[in-house]
């Protein structure tokens, strides 16, 4: 159950600006597959545009890090915000780009145990250490 | 201000449970310093002898991923979590294991990113594609 | 699934307590529908009537925003909660109260935005500018 | 404290892609004020330009809603995310752009009651009611 | 720096439906002390009123919970939220009501403890056992 | 769906150290009945172990707080964190140890009431009082 329609590729044919960024999915990703999330923000082309753009730039276009890091780092914050549809979406994505089981499970591993000392900090109120500001202390 | 009081290094001292674990950390760290967190977990040596534990198992431990992989995937976790002090002390502890400010750019973008497209994905309630369970569709 | 028995009309039929909130929904949404919420709360009728009075004074009363408005702001925090069942009934109010395709894109699209800028100023932990508390400051 | 540093007007005025920005944002916004939020994104050209120009798209450009609605709708994502410097700074622009003590205390008493709500339906995981797919039922 | 401004004595005395609201806390928590959550309502009498109400009926009428479980209750949920506010005057009225330091520790670790198995349960989208909705299954 | 696979018992017999764990379980539960999250955890053997021995710790060992009220905390924090496999599970948990239907509902009604306060502290990010440092005030 979903709160907007989910555009068809009929319907997205006959939308030019839908089109182009569907094609460009497509092309990008080298697979037809088109996911529910992108036939959803079909119905507002400014979204689709603006969303799929900032996509090409943050998790696509070559950077300081490695496309399986990104994921890792997609599904952390998925996970946290609780949203059923990016955790399994980015999951999958992961696994497509290489993500092992071992992978999986030391990135599960951190997320919960980041969960686990974020409420321990938050319940007793910690101050943060002056000493972080220079941001040389390991931990 | 905080809800628990922060033990002095002389009521470690003093404590040799607490002390061992602070010893420890230090060895491990190959740093004097000891940041607030480990010294309000101090008046509960259950929870700082369990929490240490498993920082040992999960960031220290060799494993599938490298430690600089796993600070960002802590960072992300805490600014989803609107921790502020996590989001300073393993934003110090990522520079301290190399992270370069290209790469604390591309994962502060990656973590706004997400959140805006989690924030699609729950505005809209967006169904689940049934692809996702294989877990083999590229984004 | 829930983790509470949904009422039925025949049950609260027999509850003078619980049959008088459920009425006074009928006439006030000048509708015989009574969503599942209701038929939750009804398992505790101090919540029932509490509940729809807030209801009733808050989002039906007349008051400084519009119907509409309401619904939008209501939206938006459960999204943000990440809170299926109010994205869909509040979602489904605000077509009711004639919510556009166009506003509602319009909606998604800001939730989307702040929940991006809400990450970037969490994750760099920018401190609040003391020009905010004079509240003079245009965005 | 924050974990990035923030520009001055100093090094802005050394940055083309920076100045561009800021320049920008003083010119649509009359006033010399740049907030912090902007001297923290400066570090990030990229993300400077990708975000003002959403905010230009979205919460500037003549839209479905008007410009108090949306920073109304801003208010409570912020809240909801507990972002204090996003609350901070979007009450001041709701201020800047004529809300009304009346209209703040609504506001909030919305943000508070969706949260109660919320919380409800969450704690009691009461189903979607089939009805809301058509999105007619009023609340 | 809070956004609303917080009401005097002085202010609170000149106001009859805040003064009495001020007047009844007063009474019932036998201590003249009014912290600045009740002084940031007063700007909204109805708002004043009603959540005073509510926590008069909840938290305060002898119920099926004794009081100092029920803040118990209210810390978690207010850790969770990251709300640092509460989180402090909750914890000062737990342990106005007897809370110990074991209590505390105890109470801090199921808060930890179960926000790392929500983030385990979320991260790995494992499906609701359909024996849950007998209500019968140990933990 | 869920983004790993649940263990069969057969699995699980084959594999001493996730066996060990579920031996453990059934006897310390006196029930047959293993649920999704430890199928699910078995994927990862140290965090099956780490997992359980935190649970037998915090939850089952006698401790300050009776095995109800930790559950109640329990239910809190998962409601909170929007973890819907975990109010159910908790939820269950409960019952079996006796909650009654007054205590769900008053544990909901504190859920939601603490939700609302906690919003309202946020949305007005209201400053801590100095006098809750000392942790002496009623509520």
């Amino acid at each position: 159950m979903t709160t907007i329609r989910l555009w068809t590729d009929e319907e997205v044919s006959a939308n030019p600006r839908v089109k182009a960024v569907f094609d460009d999915i497509r092309l990008t990703r080298n697979s037809e597959f088109i996911n529910n999330f992108w036939r959803a923000l079909a119905n507002d082309p400014d979204a689709l545009e603006r969303t799929w753009a900032a996509i090409r730039q943050i998790m696509i276009a070559p950077g300081a890090l490695d496309p399986l890091t990104k994921e890792l780092i997609y599904i952390a914050v998925s996970a946290a915000h609780s949203c059923s549809y990016c955790v399994h979406s980015h999951t999958a994505a992961a696994r497509a780009k290489g993500m092992t089981p071992a992978q999986h499970a030391e990135l599960v591993a951190i997320i919960a145990l980041a969960s686990q000392t974020n409420a321990l900090a938050t319940a007793l109120q910690i101050p943060v250490d002056p000493e972080f500001e220079a941001g040389t202390i390991p931990r």
